[in-house]
């Protein structure tokens, strides 16, 4: 399983880095949980769920610190 | 979808940059969730809750702090 | 509204950057559900609640993080 | 009500820094609730609580991590 | 019990990062917690339950945070 | 009570680092609620809880990544 696309974190702008972000804190918990199935249950309940959403949007703002610090921020 | 207004993180003032912040944060929920729907019974939930406003404003300081660090805080 | 106070992270002080900090946290929070009625009903419900305090506590850390850098910590 | 004691953050070890920090992360939530007795009521509960207790470890971890950077590492 | 593979942060690559970042994740929890009987019954949890997973990905990239840094982001 | 044990935060390698922070993370709870009989029942009760200990490993990342960067990585 791959767990960082293309193996870098340098990427051409903000919102490419937000994609990866995006990527990397979806890819950990599939990961972490293989199996499709649950995923999909897991899936569901978090989507439907504003304390999930949260939690989800929270890792993906550290995700993205990380990548901004290594693209120099995009300066 | 657009994930970053005019995809660039530097921004004029810490005035933009908060409101930069809250954009980011919303933006990536809307992102893992996409229908309006949804999106709607969501954010009703999460407003008239005091640990969903907390959360929610947890990511904001998060995106914030990569905004502020990318705009070298304004100094 | 206003979103940071004077619009600068620069202060004179620790003792400024912290009521900074504390601004910036409960000022997202009055971003995201302005009603003043429903921000009644939800800062007497943390208040009163020790996980509350707690994760506004935590909020409050990390804003504070940002202004002490945006500060070279007032060395 | 002083929010950081004598207004720095620079101190002379880590063991100095590490009261620092509880200090920071018990003030603020008097700030935020500065009645005695709605504090006592908090305090009992999250000090008998495991989850609280973490709660509170992690924000002091946070401000152990602004202080150490302020004070560059006591190296 | 060994905490850190190899007692090393550098890595070649951010898809060897990551692995690091998911072994430190898990093996605080062995550290902390070593009976092999728990172990299976917490994993069993937490890998069911949405909540559980997004927490865990949370610490993944705190850690990744550390260990992106330690590798200058392998730029 | 000792806080930091010798009072520094530089060590040997990432092993050391990662007990140390270890060690921070239990210590805090400690400085909070130095009662030995309910430190047992917080103990007891979030070792057999995922939830607790993951929020635990969370701390645990989190005083890694100061003590990391306090040792340069061990670079």
């Amino acid at each position: 399983m791959e767990l960082v696309p293309n193996n870098t974190l340098i990427c051409a702008s903000p919102e490419d880095g937000r994609r990866l972000a995006l990527g990397l804190a979806m890819q950990t918990s599939f990961a972490i949980q293989p199996d499709d199935h649950v995923q999909k249950i897991i899936r569901d309940a978090y989507m439907n769920n504003p304390d999930g959403l949260i939690a989800a949007g929270h890792v993906v703002a550290i995700e993205f610190a990380t990548i901004a610090a290594a693209n120099n921020y995009w300066r």
